[in-house]
């Protein structure tokens, strides 16, 4: 770690935004900041509650895109194997050692089905299907590698994006995946993203209800026809209690609860209060770099170090100010008490956890505000 | 380049998505490309534009963060030089040729003003200042490396962001500039960012005459003190015709103009139609993923390869098509017509190029449908 560095500590040529054992107030800024206290404690908390409702977890990895924290949830938060999104992030992680890896996504370009059935012959690899002639090239790529592919048919409960419909159709590609040597059908995959940030308690339960309901339709009616689903999986951080209660999935696939963000705590509980089982644990660290006005001031976090897609940071553990305008390396905050100084630090919640890593090379892990750790952000830019 | 390549045609590790004199049908998706054409004649057009105005281009390197374009743009294009907003973009930029670089930015915590300091030995560079004590600490770090830093103040032109108040605290920065060994005063950055994307002509062509006004009185008054501004810096490719015709302006900092992009390209003209003297050069190529409803597509290029924040992208040349929701690793695409199949090849034209850029590790260069070149993004994430 130490080869290359300049006397400011940093190391040239890798971006790495700190050293082990510096301060936090020593890490340069913008930079992604892990607490490790609380991610611990998140890490806990779901393993925790999936035990005790008798459900595994699949960690889902593109939220961090680590190898180390996909290794830290297998060995510590009780998951069984992660899942993925792409064939890159699959390649990374299985070049990390991990060894039981889901694409929760079709893969269906010939050079990328090549890649995954490739992988199969050093790893168990499951994947999502909703088209028949995918089902065939999944199978020739398996067998020309000598390799196995585990399927799961995806069904659409709700999300209106990938899968097909529930029932007869699901039956029919379940069917065709049993028949074809390479393959092995798995189960179903039913994830119903689009539940996962509405803000109302009552809607939410009646989506992911829903989604039951049709998913426990289809595996009855696979099961009729002698196709036994070893795998009924979906959940997210936002609904994965409703799930996990269901008494049809079995494998829940959270992602952001080690980190949370500001827009999975406008997710309300039976009471309309946020929900506070899982903490912030992840931090845009920012400093001020303007300071000519008395009544805001200038960081040096936008849209470069955070997606805005799920709207603006939030300040954290700082009533007196609001983040309230971001361009691509600013960012406004108002600061209607002038208590900001030029260089003062400040920790933001992202608004949306898993596009943000995505933008970073480090995360830097911290402790009792001294860095303990510095993981890569392994497969961070792996789309294809 | 073949060195890990496996029979895919992709280089294992370095997550390039093609190889040179591939078809463009075979790069990987999503990737960013670029279409060598219309990149050049954009970079053409605003050469011989500045010329025929006589005034000089610093070519923003936010937009593109590679070191090939910067060249490019320096050696073809008519720039005299770059602009950064990072020290870590500079210094990438100075280790990769580029020998005269501003940072339209402030650098005010210690670790970076010593990092740029230690860069002036290498390369000409500039820096811009809204601060009386980080005048002192530039110096400082300055004479400590037998550097040397030319200083520009920034001033607030109606943006509303860094920069001291035009006139007399503009003076009074610049005469401390002028009275510090190890700095050089250079100039005034006067640049109206929130001007750059008013779709109406004339709102755009007032603030930018607002931004002109205030700036000429800032330079006349500087003048009066004897400090003569040798770069009076601003523009960008939503204005930068009034500033070059202002009189006052005489280097102008464009960016956006060799990509272009899905907002830019609703800013208007004096007839209220789109402007077109740039055209759209850069696309995320994107594939059909999943198609199980005759009137909708699923793509692969999602939230983790463009920015949002200006809005969704824009299917390119398809008007039967509209990209109309965008998560994490998906594009829901309305085909109301049922055109689309599974594997269909799409460009699409990003909201916001610059940050759109920043989430990529290449840019793949197209001409008549074949890879000519792989330019990496060479300060990708380069943030601190």
């Amino acid at each position: 770690m130490r080869t290359g560095t300049n006397p400011t500590g940093l190391v040239a040529g890798f971006n790495i935004p700190a050293e082990i054992g510096m301060d936090l107030a020593d890490v340069a800024t913008p930079s992604l900041i892990i607490e490790l206290d609380a991610f611990e404690r998140n890490v806990a908390t779901l393993r925790d509650r999936l035990a005790d409702a008798g459900v595994r977890l699949r960690a889902h990895s593109k939220t961090h895109k680590s190898v180390d924290i996909a290794r830290y949830q297998i060995e510590h938060g009780g998951a069984c194997g992660i899942c993925c999104q792409k064939v890159a992030e699959a390649e990374v992680m299985v070049a990390g050692g991990i060894d039981d890896v889901m694409l929760s996504n079709q893969v269906v370009d010939r050079h990328k089905i090549d890649r995954l059935a490739r992988l199969s012959g050093r790893a168990r690899i499951l994947v999502c299907v909703d088209d028949h002639g995918n089902v065939d090239d999944l199978a020739t790529a398996a067998m020309r590698h000598h390799g196995m592919l585990e399927c799961l048919v995806e069904i659409d409960v709700g999300a209106g994006r990938c899968g097909v419909q529930p029932g007869p159709d699901a039956l029919a590609i379940a069917q065709k995946i049993d028949s074809c040597e390479g393959l092995k059908f798995a189960g179903i995959q039913a994830y119903q993203g689009s539940a996962q940030h509405i803000r109302s308690y009552t809607e939410r339960r009646s989506a992911i209800e829903s989604a039951a309901d049709m998913t426990s339709a289809t595996v009855s009616l696979l099961s009729e026809h002698g196709l036994d689903c070893a795998i009924v999986a979906g959940a997210g951080t936002g609904s994965y209690y409703f799930e996990a209660a269901s008494g049809i999935y079995n494998e829940m696939q959270c992602g952001s609860y080690i980190f949370m963000d500001a827009d999975y705590q406008r997710v309300l509980d039976e009471q309309d209060r946020p929900i506070v089982e899982f903490e912030n644990s992840l931090f845009i660290w920012t400093s001020i770099m303007s300071k000519t006005r008395a009544d805001k001031a200038v960081c040096d976090a936008g849209l470069k170090v955070m997606s805005l897609d799920s709207g603006l940071p939030v300040v954290f553990g700082r009533d007196d100010l609001e983040y309230i305008e971001c361009s691509d390396e600013h960012g406004v905050i108002a600061d209607p008490q002038n208590n900001l100084c030029l260089n003062d630090r400040l920790k933001l919640v992202p608004g949306h956890c898993d596009p943000t890593c995505n933008l970073h090379d480090w995360y830097v892990g911290i402790r009792n505000d001294r860095v303990e750790c510095l993981w890569p952000v392994s497969a961070r830019g792996r789309a294809f």
